[in-house]
């Protein structure tokens, strides 16, 4: 501990939209506490904005602006650069940037640490500085610590995560009215949750960039987004949530990141999870990473998923650690990709469906959806008849098998003359096997 | 960092009961994994115990087993010692003998750090070492670590936490089967999850040690075991378990740590939440921790709230951190108690009432009631009668006040003429006030 440092640690803001204003009001708000907790006074020397007259949610101080924000993240006497912006570039320039002159990074941003990360990891451990990015998966919620730190000396196997509150707002809506995609969707743009253009969200893009840094982190790995498989919601309907109630389901879009003796595996789709485990109970915007490893058991970390307040708060936490490595002259926990595993492609990773299949009513139906299934390798948890007639309908429950065997069934199901309809097919997480 | 500092770092473990026996397997099994995480071999050089011929869950390595706890924990070559015997002494002593001699520290002992944490802090502080004690809360729960670090640059205002397994089970099993109180500590005892003299978790002085470490770190105060207001759950009945089920809501025995311009609170009773709360969900043993701040808002950490494994993981968790800072000749956040808040006491604590009364059902007995409230200058928030005749009963939930004034009410109200019996007095917490 350097105990005489007690020069002030010099913080530049990249980004002045609804995280970094709220960046900048609490580092004012803060600064007594912050100053207590990091061993010396933080103070903001910049920020970094698009447009000096635009409009902001927080008054900079005078003199703070700029539009120079290269020349900021790599003023000399700039410690610590918080980028808040967004997007790949000018993104990742201004990191590198940052880094290589020696100031320490904290940045929110998912979607170049998902398409680039390794760039940026060892751009910090050259310069021996501190890249943190908490802020980047699920909002205010601490979890990259907890599996990078507190989870150091066990072994993770699974991460389940609800990491999009858009989508978690709409299926929710789905599930609590019966409304159908679309009428939730516009609900959700109504009251703020859903952009114009919801595609980002919608179909699973940030959630995707999510599952990379989480698998990454938890399997010591190298996963980037496009290693991730990928499904969004805009195809589930309200009779896939109606069916997912009738089992005591509920239709969540997982994020699952999964270790297995062939590698690790990272994929985004919805499924039916059973309403009973920790996941179901997660409404409206929030999100909720569930965790399971050898030694700790299931873990599960809950709140609000985005937003510039909680994002925020976020990006603080990270600012005082990195500072305090900054004035004790160390670094962080950096990224231990060491494990070096295998990524499975979809088709070789293992899942189970629900299928609902509308049938002809006639003796031997039922046996010869079974011995579908069968052909293909997959043996079945459940079968399930209901209705008659014109309205009978077989529901069934796969045990695990390849991905691509599943599909290879449904494909198989949808040619055959006594199957009508293939009504709704959803791979089912969260259960016992 | 110090690149070149591969020796590996030397551990002992204090205790090898059901936490000890998993952090030595863990040691042994997940030894290449720590290695790369640390930076360098951690090597297990020495496990103190009672009795060298004892049962032990695992194997452990010949020569390592001694009944000289002092010795191990101050020998000139042990870098790391694991505390996980419990108790006060001889905990204390050999805590702060490994401290004096050089070694980091890292233990489970919740009633030590409760009851004298600050003596245990200053010789941290003293020596420069790390004293690490995630797995004293909550098990495996991240909940210090988030606190510290990840809210460092945000103010918690309040911490509800669901922190001791034996409780709940007991509490969860009455809402779910309708059994008494006595009956459901049965089955915990049975099934193990309760031991033959229930008293410390039963009449919350476990929990009670938890509110007290959990409030110190979420405040940046000192409070102690002695600050923490107390009820256990023994008095907790049937009635007063129909009577929350009634009100949409579930009995908890809580820890609750709140921040208010006066000072900080830190009480544990049995509480009465809705069911729509997070904490709600929390069954059977399972711990969860609800955390409010100003920026980030809701948080809520959940998993198993004990067991050899699970606190195990919570140990190697932190020895990776403290055999890193280690490496690094550095520290790691230390405890910040430069705030000094009062702690207030509980009659200035603000809560909220629910009280079921058994009454004469005439004219004017509701308005009689009511003014007994009013008296003490409490408002309320909802009256409602229930039946007719011999079986009238009212149901009271107050609006916030200081528990001192509704205390009050209630002796009040036990003494009035039309009052049959006070049926149910419960406090109600997560609502909207």
């Amino acid at each position: 501990m350097s105990e005489g440092a007690k020069r002030p640690l010099k913080v530049a803001v990249l980004g002045c939209g609804s995280v970094g204003s709220q960046v900048v009001r609490l580092l004012g708000e803060q600064a007594g506490d912050l100053e207590a907790r990091v061993g010396a006074p933080v103070e903001l020397v910049g920020v970094a904005v698009r447009r000096l007259d635009g409009p902001r949610d927080v008054e900079v101080p005078d003199g703070l602006l700029t539009t120079d924000a290269l020349g900021l993240a790599t003023r000399d006497d700039v410690d610590l650069v918080v980028e808040v912006i967004g997007g790949i570039e000018p993104a990742r320039s201004l990191i590198l940037g940052a880094l290589e002159n020696g100031a320490s990074v904290v940045t929110a941003n998912k979607a170049l640490l998902a398409e680039d990360g390794p760039t940026l990891f060892e751009a910090a451990a050259k310069a021996g500085r501190d890249l943190y990015y908490e802020a980047a998966v699920a909002g205010a919620i601490p979890i990259l610590r907890p599996l990078r730190e507190s989870l150091a000396g066990d072994k993770v196997t699974r991460v389940l995560g609800i990491v999009n509150g858009t989508t978690n707002f709409i299926l929710d809506k789905m599930d609590t009215s019966g409304a159908g995609f679309s009428e939730a969707l516009e609900e959700a743009q109504e009251l703020g949750y859903a952009e114009a253009d919801p595609t980002a969200d919608v179909e699973g893009f940030d959630a995707a960039a999510k599952a990379a840094i989480l698998a990454s982190l938890a399997f010591h790995s190298r996963v980037t987004a496009a290693d991730v498989y990928r499904e969004g919601i805009s195809e589930v309907t309200a009779a896939d949530v109606a069916s997912a109630r009738e089992m005591a389901s509920v239709v969540k879009l997982l994020a699952i990141c999964e270790l297995s003796p062939q590698g690790v595996s990272a994929r985004v789709h919805p499924a039916m999870i059973p309403r009973s485990h920790p996941l179901a109970s997660v409404h409206g915007a929030y999100n909720a990473v569930f965790v399971e490893s050898e030694a700790a058991g299931q873990l599960m970390f809950y709140g609000p998923g985005a937003g510039g307040s909680p994002t925020a708060s976020a990006v603080l936490g990270d600012l005082v650690t990195v500072a305090r490595n900054r004035l004790a002259d160390t670094r962080g926990a950096g990224e231990s990709a060491y494990a070096d595993r295998a990524v499975l492609p979809m088709g070789e990773t293992l899942t189970r469906y629900h299928v609902a299949i509308d049938v002809d009513d006639k003796a031997g139906v039922l046996a010869a959806i079974a011995q579908a299934f069968a052909d293909h390798g997959v043996s079945l948890q459940t079968v399930r008849q209901q209705g008659r007639g014109e309205d009978a309908e077989l529901v069934v429950v796969s045990h695990e098998a390849r991905d691509a065997q599943l599909s290879a069934t449904v494909r198989a199901l949808r040619s055959m003359e006594i199957v009508r309809e293939v009504t709704s097919v959803m791979r089912v997480e969260g259960g016992d096997e």
